[in-house]
This record gives structure tokens, sequence and C-alpha cells, in this order.
């Protein structure tokens, strides 16, 4: 094992915060501090938190989080969304080269980066620099994102709490379209990927009512046709006299194009995103679509309504158990391996209890090389789905473990 | 006391769902069964359930409520939404005569109405033709909307979960808001009355930071003025780099006239008001408004985002403690008031404890005239305003005691 270089940890947050990447911050500083900042033996002397990910860290906007109590940092861990504060930026080779100097104007040797593939790509980078420049800084990624994409990891932290208000939404909104019944559409987050859309379908009680929501998901990873979708809503509504649909933000058609942007005339952000969350614009063109096209014999229009979930998925305050333990434990993980010697890396969890079948949910953590994560991006298991427009027992047996208990409900 | 006349009790539900229609329910199925139905001395033989309200009623689609267990009653009542279905026709006079026609074909004696105002308004019809009749009909409305709009009332059944849902939701979300600034705007339920949006201030943690959201807040008691708007935005924005906007999706301007309609191309219901809920064209169309007159002198167009928050706020399972108990109460209290002799009318909920300046939270129940409720709306006192764009102490004073106590976040 090589010599621990003596220096700074630094910590950020990145991307769009969830309900538990406080969690991972304060597993990190757990982790650097098991035995105490600058007590004899740990290298690590003082650990910073970057405000506002590497956009505070290049303009000196670093906060001291070695001297926090363990009741505060209990209580920001329980807080959602980013205590350090959080940042879009993604850093070109150049922005890097301005990060490693800020590592070493302030004496870090150990760099955490909390956040998606983006962000697993800047420690990537900032490695590489480092290494070029002979100067010791252990890079260290924690994952977390609520669209569950990131290569090698089984599910990613932040993902089971998102799909947690997810179902506990659909479940509840479920037995609303019921009382009043139309056809309800429910646009879920995940530009990519379908995963937290498809978790609407924990939303059904095996115990409940067959007829129960959602009816219809559509993910992006299976390609969306209107024509097809209008047929399947009309099917349902005919049988049931309501439908309610689970529809990602991300949805496309077969070339490829997306549905929202196609009907959003939004800003592009940095990246030549076109901003996708924060509109209702999709679901409500859909709803649309719907009442012009789907007239029943009586000529009546159908009542239709659309709800955009929107932020609160990501930063609702009720967290899946297994999540909060989980980001946590990843934190505490990358600090860890950081003080075990010269390696850099990022966190992967790996399901070593399936969950179902009899046989409880476990996980542990690895260490992944950084370029077997860094902006790569998961997609669904086509396995996972059950035709076009519903998920397999494959993907509930999957999911289900990950997002605790949801509440259950009496009818009538 | 009038001789009770035997027969059979039905009860129904209209109008939007919410969390605790189902404990009103249960509580007047308790109410009436407290000592079993056909017991000697309980004139009440069966009690009938309306599937959809009046709509069931009138084409013969009941539910015998009368052999439920305690434990399903308490399944069904901690249930969000309307177990028996619910409605929204709104019935005419002759409508209310084929109601009559079939509470005298099924021997009902007793008609319990869950619901708003215009439920109160068809009880109010419905007793009078029985009167006309002379025919012994107990005729009684129990409350409930998220709206808060029921006059004589502190506050109705429903509105403080529904005010649960919207502070938490802003709790969580102003966090979200501070660690990627921004502009963002919550839309929120409240179709004329400005409760539900002005709730959004308990989000604030008095022992927060000072800085918290939100920061505007927009009811539909308060004339809305779109250049007005756009400048205390800028202002809040080049003080603090974000802001956090509550809006109600009632808003209108000094005409009267609702900037949603104006802005929604949406059907008008039966009672020819124009979708509001379902939508998130309101939020949409005002952060583009934004996006286009706030360019700051960098020229640079602010992340502005909008969430609709939807029909989550009605039918979110986590709900008031004291919200659930008084729905409970209110069933019970209008059971056990029908079976006391021979009165009609609407249940009231009164504030007998403050539940603030060191006084407990006490309500209590009262029986007020159908007249004093039906078809009438209440709004905001303009003593609950601070400001056009705040609400005052004396409305966090009013609505604090009834929501319950809040998830706290620890801060870095």
């Amino acid at each position: 094992m090589a010599q621990l270089i003596e220096g700074n940890a630094v910590i950020g947050q990145s991307g769009g915060p969830t309900a538990v990447i406080n969690q991972s911050l304060v597993g990190v500083v757990e982790g650097l501090l098991a035995e105490g900042a600058g007590h004899f033996g740990n290298p690590v002397k003082r650990v910073l938190g970057m405000r506002h990910g590497v956009t505070g860290l290049t303009k000196g906007q670093l906060v001291d989080l070695s001297d926090k109590s363990q009741e505060e940092l209990n209580a920001v861990a329980a807080a959602p969304s980013a205590a350090l504060g959080s940042t879009r930026d993604k850093p070109d080779e150049a922005y890097c080269e301005r990060i490693f100097h800020a590592c070493e104007k302030n004496d870090i040797r150990y760099f955490f980066y909390i956040g998606g593939n983006d962000s697993s790509d800047t420690c990537r980078i900032v490695n590489e620099l480092a290494n070029e420049s002979g100067y010791e800084l252990r890079c260290f990624h924690v994952p977390k994102t609520v669209d569950n994409d990131l290569p090698v990891n089984d599910h990613t932290p932040g993902f089971p709490s998102a799909a947690r208000f997810v179902a506990t939404a659909f479940r509840a909104d479920n037995l609303d379209n019921a009382s009043i019944p139309g056809i309800k559409i429910n646009v879920v987050m995940g530009r990519h990927a379908g995963f937290l859309t498809a978790a609407a379908a924990l939303a059904r009680d095996p115990e409940g009512d067959p007829d129960d929501g959602p009816h219809l998901i559509c993910v992006p990873e299976v390609a969306f046709d209107l024509d097809r979708f209008v047929d399947k809503v009309a099917e349902v509504y005919d049988r049931l006299g309501r439908c309610q649909i689970a529809v990602s933000e991300g949805i496309q058609d077969r070339d490829g194009q997306s549905i929202g942007a196609m009907l959003i005339q939004g800003e592009a952000d940095a990246h030549g995103n076109v901003q996708l969350s924060g509109s209702g614009a999709l679901g409500d063109q859909l709803a649309n679509v719907l009442k012009e096209r789907l007239k029943p014999a009586s000529g009546k229009t159908p009542r239709v309504r659309a709800d955009t979930l929107g932020y609160l998925q990501r930063c609702w305050p009720d967290p899946s158990p297994v999540d909060a333990d989980e980001a946590r434990r990843a934190g505490k993980y990358a600090a860890k391996v950081a003080l075990e010697g010269d390696l850099d890396g990022s966190v992967a969890i790996l399901r070593t209890g399936k969950g179902y079948d009899g046989e409880p949910y476990r996980s542990e953590l690895d260490r992944i090389h950084l370029h077997d994560v860094a902006a790569k991006t998961k997609h669904m298991d086509p396995a996972f789905m059950h035709g076009d427009f519903d998920v397999s027992k494959k993907f509930l047996d999957y999911c289900g473990p990950l997002i605790g208990e949801l509440p259950k409900f009496g009818r009538l």
C-alpha cells in the first residue's frame, strides 16, 4: 500500500438533487473523519465542501465540514436536495484544469464528487490531469441519479426514493381517477431511461383491484407511436371507463426524436438538451390529442387530465429506507477506499440478495473504474418490459424491494 | 322530540375527492350504526352508499354499508379519494326530483351528502321537495372541500390535508430551488379562494433561513397584474438569485377575468367553468413571460421552471391528523343530529381553541341551516394577506395548527 499523502479533502454535489444525496455527502464526511480530522494516522487535515459543486470550488467558495457534530450531520443527511448547493456545469478540459488548480491551491488531496455520469466524467478528467502533473490526488465519484441510468450499478442512490414517490403518487391518483372516472396522464421524469416511469407499476397493489392503474406505461426505450397510443387508450377506456397513464418525459419516436421536444418550445441547456422538466407541455399536448381523437359513439369528449409530477419526484421528504441507507454507505465506502491506498474510482451498488422469492434484499458496494461509468448511460433491459405498454414481472421483482412499503388502501 | 321514522339511510360523496372524505363517510356509518342497524330503538334499518353520488342513487346503484366490520371501515377511512365514487353532476330542480323519487323508492328516510357548496345545495333542494310532499326525510350535508371556501366553517375537512401537502411540497422544493438557483413557479389548486395557495407560506420554517421561499404568493382575492408580478419577481431574483412563487390556479385580473382561462384553451365543464386543474398551461405561460421579460444586464435568460402541483394535492396519503379526526367527527355528528329529531342541516367546524399563543387547538361541531352554506363561497379575509404577495401572521396563526408537524431539514 502506498504512503497516504496528507492534505485536505473536498466534496461536491452535482446535477439534479435527490432525496438522499445528502446521505452520501454525510457518508463521505463520516468516512473521512471516522478517526477525527488531523488525528494521528489520518492523512485528511480538513474536509471542505464545494458550494454549488465545481462552480464554487473554482471560485474559492468552500465550507469547512470538519467540525460538524453528529447531530448536525444527521439532520443534513435527512434533508432532501443538495445541502452544499449543486451545479449544472459540465466542465470541459479547460474547466477541469481550473478545478485541478483549485485543488492544488487549497492543498486538496482527496476529491469526492457526488453526481450522475457527467460528474463521474469530471472526476475522470481531473484525475487524469493530476496524474499527468504527478500531483497526488485521489478522485472518487459517488453515484447519484433519480434516472437510474448509470452502468454497472444494480441501481443508483436517489432512484429508489424517487420511485417510491412515483409509485405512491400513482396509487393515490388511481383512486382519485376511479372516483371521478376519466383519462389521466401523469408525466414522469427520465430523459433517456424509463426506470422511474416503469416504477409507476408498483402502484398496483397485488392484493388490490386487478383493474387498478397505471393501465399504460410509456418509456423512452420503446418507440412512441401516437396512433398506437391513442388506440391503446381507447381500448382501456372502452373497457374500464377510465385510463391512468404513466408517460416518461423522454418518450421518443422510432427515429429517436423526442416527443416532448417536438411539442415544447423551450430553451436548450448548456448541454444542448431541451428543457423537459419544469413544464407541463408534454402532458397537456397529449391530453389535447386524446380529447380530439377520442370521441366515443356518444360524441362526448372524454374527461382528460394531465399532471406532470415535477420536481417533487426528486425532493419529496419520504425517502426509501433502502435508498437512504445505501446512499450513506456509498459515501462512507468511497472515503474508506480513498484512505486505503492509491486508488481512484466510482462506487457501484451490487445486489447480493434478490429481495424476492423468499430471499431477503441485500446489497454490497464495490469500487469500479471511473471510465466504466463516466459519461455512460444505462437503459431499461428489454426483459423489464411486457409488451410496449407495461412492465414485466422481472421489473416488479427488481424494483419492488428498493422502494419500501407503500400505504395500503381499503375499498368499498 | 318528534317520533323518528323508520327507514333506510343513504350516503353519497360528491365533487373533487380529498384525503379525508372517506373519514366522513365512515363517520356517518359509525354514527348511524352505533347501536347496530335495525337494533331496537334505532330507526335506521340499512345504511346504503350511493355509487358516484346522486348519479348512482338515481340509477339504483347502491351498496350496502350496514355489515362492514370496524376493520374494513377503518381501512376505508384511511384511504384517500371517494371510496363510493364521486360525481361532478350538479343537479337542477328536475334532477333533484329524480333523487327524491329514488329516496321514496328505496325507503330512504335519512339522506347524507358529503361535499362542497354544490352538494349542500343539492341537499337543500331535495329537502324542500320532501317537505313539500310531506315525505319524512332528514337531509344532512357534511362539509368537504380542499378549497376551504364554505361559509360559517372555521375551515373545511379536506383543506388541512391539502394544505399539509402544499406546505411540505414548498418546503422540499425550496431546498431544491436553493441548490440549483432559479425562478420556480408552483401552481396550486383553488379556483376562487386562495387559502390553499396561502398555505404554501407554512413551508417557511420559523427556525430556518429567513430567505426561504415561498417568496411570492399570488391568490385569487388579490387582482393579478402581470407587470407588477414581473417587477416583484425581478426584485426577489436580484436580491437572492432565485425566487420561489406560489400561484393560485384561480388568479384573476382586476376585472375578475381568470388569468388561467385567458391562457388555457380548454373545455368548459357542465357548470360553465374552464378546466384549470389537470393542466400545466398557467404555470408554463407565466414561466414563458418571465423568461422573456427577465433578462438581467448579462443578457442571460434566467432559469425558470413551473410545476403544477396537480391532483396529488387532494389525494396524497399523508393527511393532517387534525383533519382526519375532524372529518370523522363531522360524519358522526351529522348522523347523531339526524337521529336526535326532525332536524336537517349542515355540519360546521367551529374553532374553540386558537392553537397559538399558548392555547391548544380545539374545535367543536355545530349544526347550521342548509341555506347558510348552500351554493355560497367564502373568500380569504383581507387581514390574512400582508401586502399583495404574502400572507399575514394572522393567516399563519390560523392555518398552522391545522396541518400537523412538517419535516424539519438540516442545513449547511
